[in-house]
C-alpha cells in the first residue's frame, strides 16, 4: 500500500458530511497511527447544493458516483448512501472489482448482499469493511471476529434499534402513547421524519441481528425471517401493567443456535426492570455475547447519530490502513457453513396475555378454560374492571408454551364477542 | 509467515494449562479463520510432575525455558509465569529480540516495562500482544487500538479486579466481614491462598489502569504512582450504612486527562446503586470509556479465570495469524508522548466520613466547626448512638472538596480523645 491513500466519500446525508469532516481533522491522527496519509480525492451526492452541516470541496464532487472510478485513482471507498440495492449495491460491486477497498455503514445491503459482496471482495484481495451497521459506535463486529475469535458462541441478542429503545422508554417516562412519542422522536431526529417504519416493525433490528449470526456462527447470512415483530402494536397500557409487575418492554434482536439450527428473531420482550438489559434506555444499543470460554460479554454504546457511526466507520479505515487484509466474514464465504433455520413453532416462551373484555359473568372462566385446554398453564392473573364502561382489562402471565400452541389457543378469540379486540401478546424473556 | 506455525508455552500454572487445551481443540477453527497450522513445539514450567488438570506432553517439556530458543524453532512464545521482572522479564526480552512474536497476560510485566519491551518488538517487527491483561475476555485493548481508534479519549474507568469486586458484593449479601468474605474467595478460588495482597491494595488495578492510559490517550506507561487504595479498610458497617443511602462501594481504576495532565487513581467509591456501575457484581469485571464522537462506551465481561484470560490470549494469536503486525501501543513507542502527572492535592470529591465516637455532648459540633473552619460544607448527616456502649457513629456526605483540604481538615482528628479511631474517609464518583 502507497504512503498516500486515495479516498472518495459517496453519500453526503447526516452520516457522510459528519464522516467527511472527520476525515479532514483526524487526518494527523490517521497518520499517526498507521503511516498513511490520506487524501479525499472525490465525493457524492445527488444534490451538490443541499445545505449541509460542514462545507464540501465542490472541485472533487461527482455528481454521478460511478464516475469516480473513471476519472480518479481511489484505494478506498465510503459508500453511505444506505439502499439494499441500486445504486448502492452497484457501486460497492464496482468498488471491489476494481480492487479498491469499501467500508459502509449499510446494513440493509449486507444483510441482503453480503454473501455475494465479500466474494467478491476476497476474490479481488481488497476489504468490505460493515463495522458501522450494527450497533453504531459498539466495535461488536470487529470483537466478534478478532477480540473474541475462538470462542465458540452459542448466543447474540440485544437492543439493536436506537430508535425503538428510545421510544419504549420514552412512553414509559412521559406517559404517553405511542404515536405522541413517536412524533417527538421524529422532532428529535431520532427516528425517520419520513417514513420511520423499518425501525418501528423490527425490519432494521433484524438486518443486524443476520449479519450478528454469520460473524458469531461462521455461517453464511441467512436468507430466512424466523419471526420479526416490532413495537407498532405497544401500547402505553402493556407498558404499564408491565411496569406494575416490575417488568420493562424492550425490544430484542436475539441469534441462537438451537439444536444447531439457526434461530433469529426479533420481537418485544418482557425484562425485569432489575436485569441489566432492562436498564439500558434512550437511544443506547446493548448487545450481549454468551462464549466459551469466555462467558458473558456485554457491550454497550450509542447505537445510532453521525458520531457512533464515524467511529466505526473510521475504525475500519484504520484497519485498512494498518494492512489488515481480512474476510470480510471472518472466514472465507467458500468455507462458511448454511445453517437449517429452526422452526419457529417449536419457539417457547413464557407470555404476557392482555384481554380487554366485556365485564359480565364468564368471560375469565371462558379465557381459562380455553388455557387449559392447551394446556397453558397461568403463573398470574390480574383482571382490572372499569365498571363505568363495563369492560373490564384481564392480564395473563402464563408458564412456557409453544408459538404454534399458543396460535391454535388464541385463534377461537378472533370472533369472539366478549373480546373488544385481538388479545395482546408479549414474550418474556427467560 | 508459514503455514505452519510454531508455539512454546511457558508457565503451566491455570492459566497456561487452560490455554495448552484450548490450542489443542481449537487447532482446525484457528485454521479456518486464519490459514495457519498451529503446532506446540515446546513448553515449560517449574515442575514437570506436577498434578495439573490436562496432561502435558513431556517430550517437550523444557525445565529451562531460556534453552527452548536454543533447541526448536519457535514464532509464538506464550509467557505466562507472570512475573513483573526475573524470569518473565528475560524470556519475553530474549523471544522479541530472537523475533519470536510474545503474547502474554502479565500486566505487572507489561505495566512496569512496557515501553521498553514495546520498543524492541517494534525494532525487531514483531508483535507484543496483551489483551489478557487488562480484564480477562473483555477485548478492551483491541477495543481502543482498533475498533475506537481515532476517538479522542476523555475518560476510562471501570471495575478492574473481579477479587475485590467479588469480596465487596459478597460482604453485602452475605452480611459478613472483610475477613470473613476474603477467607471464602480464597476457598472458591477468586483471591490468591498465599498472598491476596495485590488484589486488595488496590496494586493489580492499578498496573491494568496504566495500560489502559498509554493506549486511551497514546502516551508512554506511566511510572508515577498518583493514588492507590485498596479495599482493605472497607468495614462492613460503610457498606451497611452506604446501601441505607441508596449507594454501593465499589473499587474503581480511573484514568482521565485532566488539563492535559494524567491522573490516573485506584481507589474504592461510592456509586449509587442504580447507576450501571453500581450492579457490576461478583467476580464481572468493567470498563467504561467516554471518546468523542463515540460517546459513552461500556463493555463487560468475566474479568479473570482461566477460560477469559484464554479467550483473550488466543485472539492475540489470532491476530498474529492473520499478519496483523502492530505496534504494541497502538502508536510507536517514539511516538508516545510523555503526559505530565496530576497533582492529587487537587482531585476534588464528595466525600463519605464516618467518625467513631464517644458519645456525649459537644463531639458533633467539634466536627462539624471543624469541617466548617475548612469551608467542607455537609449535604447530609446521620447520627446513631449506641447508648449501650457510649458510643456513636457520625456519617458524614460532604460537598465537594479537594484532597489537600479534607487531609488538612482531618489531621487534627488523629489526637482526639472523643474519637475511638481515625474517621473513615470514602470518596462519591461524580
Amino acid at each position: 500500500m502507497n504512503k498516500i491513500i486515495n479516498i472518495a466519500v459517496v453519500g453526503l446525508g447526516q452520516v457522510g458530511i459528519y464522516l467527511l469532516n472527520e476525515l479532514n481533522i483526524k487526518k494527523k491522527d490517521i497518520e499517526l497511527k498507521t503511516g498513511k496519509k490520506i487524501n479525499i480525492v472525490a465525493i457524492s451526492a445527488r444534490s451538490i447544493n443541499k445545505k449541509r452541516q460542514f462545507k464540501i470541496n465542490k472541485n472533487i464532487f461527482f455528481k454521478n458516483p460511478l464516475e469516480i472510478f473513471n476519472k480518479v485513482k481511489v484505494d478506498i471507498l465510503f459508500e453511505a448512501i444506505g439502499q439494499s440495492d441500486g445504486i448502492s449495491k452497484k457501486l460497492v460491486e464496482t468498488a471491489l472489482k476494481n480492487k479498491i477497498h469499501v467500508i459502509t455503514p449499510n446494513k440493509a445491503l449486507i444483510s441482503k448482499h453480503g454473501n455475494e459482496l465479500a466474494r467478491i471482495a476476497e476474490l479481488n484481495k481488497v476489504n468490505l469493511e460493515f463495522e458501522a451497521s450494527v450497533a453504531g459506535g459498539i466495535p461488536i463486529l470487529r470483537s466478534i471476529k478478532e477480540g473474541l475469535a475462538t470462542n465458540k458462541i452459542s448466543k447474540v441478542y440485544g437492543i439493536l434499534n436506537g430508535t425503538s429503545n428510545y421510544i419504549l422508554s420514552e412512553m414509559e417516562n412521559s406517559n404517553q402513547s405511542f404515536v405522541y412519542v413517536l412524533k417527538k422522536a421524529q422532532k428529535l431526529g431520532y427516528a425517520e421524519p419520513g417514513n420511520p417504519k423499518l425501525d418501528l416493525n423490527g425490519f432494521d433490528a433484524f438486518a443486524k441481528v443476520r449479519i450478528l449470526s454469520a460473524l458469531a456462527f461462521n455461517s453464511k447470512i441467512s436468507k430466512y425471517k424466523c419471526l420479526m415483530e416490532g413495537i407498532e402494536k405497544i401500547e402505553l397500557k402493556d407498558i404499564k401493567i408491565a411496569s406494575q409487575l416490575g417488568l420493562r418492554i424492550k425490544l430484542l434482536g436475539i441469534s441462537e443456535l438451537k439444536n444447531n439450527h439457526l434461530f433469529e428473531t426479533v420481537h418485544p420482550c418482557l425484562v425485569s426492570k432489575k436485569s441489566y438489559i432492562g436498564n439500558v434506555t434512550g437511544v443506547m444499543n446493548a448487545v450481549i455475547l454468551e462464549g466459551k470460554p469466555v462467558g458473558e460479554s456485554i457491550l454497550q454504546g450509542e447505537g445510532a447519530g453521525p458520531g457512533p457511526t464515524s467511529s466505526a466507520l473510521l475504525s475500519d479505515l484504520l484497519s485498512i490502513l494498518r494492512g489488515n487484509i481480512k474476510n470480510p466474514l471472518g472466514v472465507s464465504v467458500s468455507r462458511l457453513k448454511t445453517l437449517k433455520n429452526y422452526n419457529v413453532n417449536n419457539y417457547t416462551n413464557s407470555l404476557y396475555l392482555r384481554f380487554e373484555v366485556k365485564d359480565k359473568p364468564g368471560v375469565l372462566s371462558q379465557i381459562t378454560n380455553r388455557l387449559a385446554k392447551y394446556k397453558i398453564s397461568i403463573k398470574r392473573i390480574i383482571q382490572t374492571p372499569d365498571k363505568k364502561n363495563s369492560k373490564a382489562t384481564i392480564v395473563i402471565i402464563t408458564h412456557k408454551t409453544s408459538e404454534l400452541n399458543c396460535l391454535n389457543c388464541l385463534t377461537i378469540f378472533k370472533n369472539n364477542k366478549n373480546l373488544l379486540k385481538n388479545p395482546a401478546k408479549i414474550r418474556l424473556l427467560d
